[in-house]
């Protein structure tokens, strides 16, 4: 049996990741899921993370939690899903620690990376979609914000998504960069072709 | 103002170490606190690694969440109140998760150390007390277990034990080892003449 594929959505606030991501699951057959809050305990690790910013949860606190919530998911669900002959669709992944920790909060990006690399064993997607949208565009889709990530202001969000574009860049073999803007279904027809085409899939 | 010298228990279960390190942080006038759990956010995520077995978090996860609580009990509490002026008493800190995440659960040693030294940006006790007990007297004060890593078992509990005394031999500069038989009185009095003697502090 062949093993799964894995893809993951990244992308800023607003750019429809998670509607892609639902949408391209249900085409694959796949199995659909998220981070932080992918499993049981990882929906722990998510409250503590996305809890109003009164918790003063520190950087590096947070990229270790987030870091939590990857090797449980990855160990209890990603795995072996995929060995059991699944793809994954996830909405979020590594490279949403590295642009967010990273480039966001300022750490080290090789550090956050490698750091990620130890959680997930190794293990990395086949295939990651970028979805970028004009910004004005993401925060008319976003409305008010509505916790601590989404609060943290414009300049942190313009770092966070020249982030996605430079990791994105750097590995072109793994990465593919989706127009987000329009319609939800002109988004799926784009993605649609693009994961049909790097990975080989049956159209 | 000089800055308060930190001090860590170490050891396995019931050694005494939570009994000796309040004692010992009374007589120094220090601030007492622990890992995991000695902040707010800290609790939480104690919560989520001492949950009975049927959580099945994974190894990496757990080290994760270690490291997630370390950091965010540095930043927050220990190395303000050192910079302050203030002692600060730890019961356990970063040598606990090399014995139990490295020794006990078998992941590699010196990355269970290299995630621990990036969650506290380099913060390293100025002396770490390890008490060692005979493990029919540590058995006999722990009573029947009570949490998902008292339940591990003895073969486990050997891999701690046998693994703090090999950090404290590896480093003897900042280890030092006590010997834990007795009553607590007994304890705390080769503690407070140790303590005084490495850290010069007056008797």
């Amino acid at each position: 049996m062949a093993a799964g594929r894995f893809i993951a959505f990244e992308g800023g606030e607003g750019t429809g990741k998670s509607t892609q991501a639902r949408l391209l699951a249900d085409r694959l057959g796949a199995v659909l899921t998220r981070e932080p809050g992918g499993t049981p305990i990882g929906a722990r690790i998510r409250e503590i993370v996305l809890a109003s910013e009164e918790n003063g949860l520190t950087d590096r606190a947070e990229a270790l939690l987030m870091a939590a919530d990857r090797a449980h998911h990855v160990a209890t669900l990603i795995a072996p899903t995929l060995a059991g002959g699944r793809h994954v669709v996830t909405d979020r992944f590594l490279g949403s620690s590295v642009a967010y920790q990273g480039f966001g909060r300022g750490l080290a990006t090789e550090e956050i990376r490698d750091l990620s690399l130890w959680a997930t064993d190794g293990l990395q997607p086949d295939l990651v979609v970028l979805l970028v949208v004009e910004r004005t565009e993401a925060r008319a889709r976003i409305g008010h914000a509505r916790d601590r990530v989404e609060k943290a202001g414009p300049a942190f969000h313009d770092a966070v998504t020249e982030g996605f574009v430079e990791l994105a860049r750097a590995d072109p073999e793994r990465w593919v960069t989706v127009d987000g803007g329009g319609t939800p279904a002109e988004v799926e027809a784009r993605v649609g072709a693009v994961v049909v085409d790097r990975l080989a899939l049956p159209p």
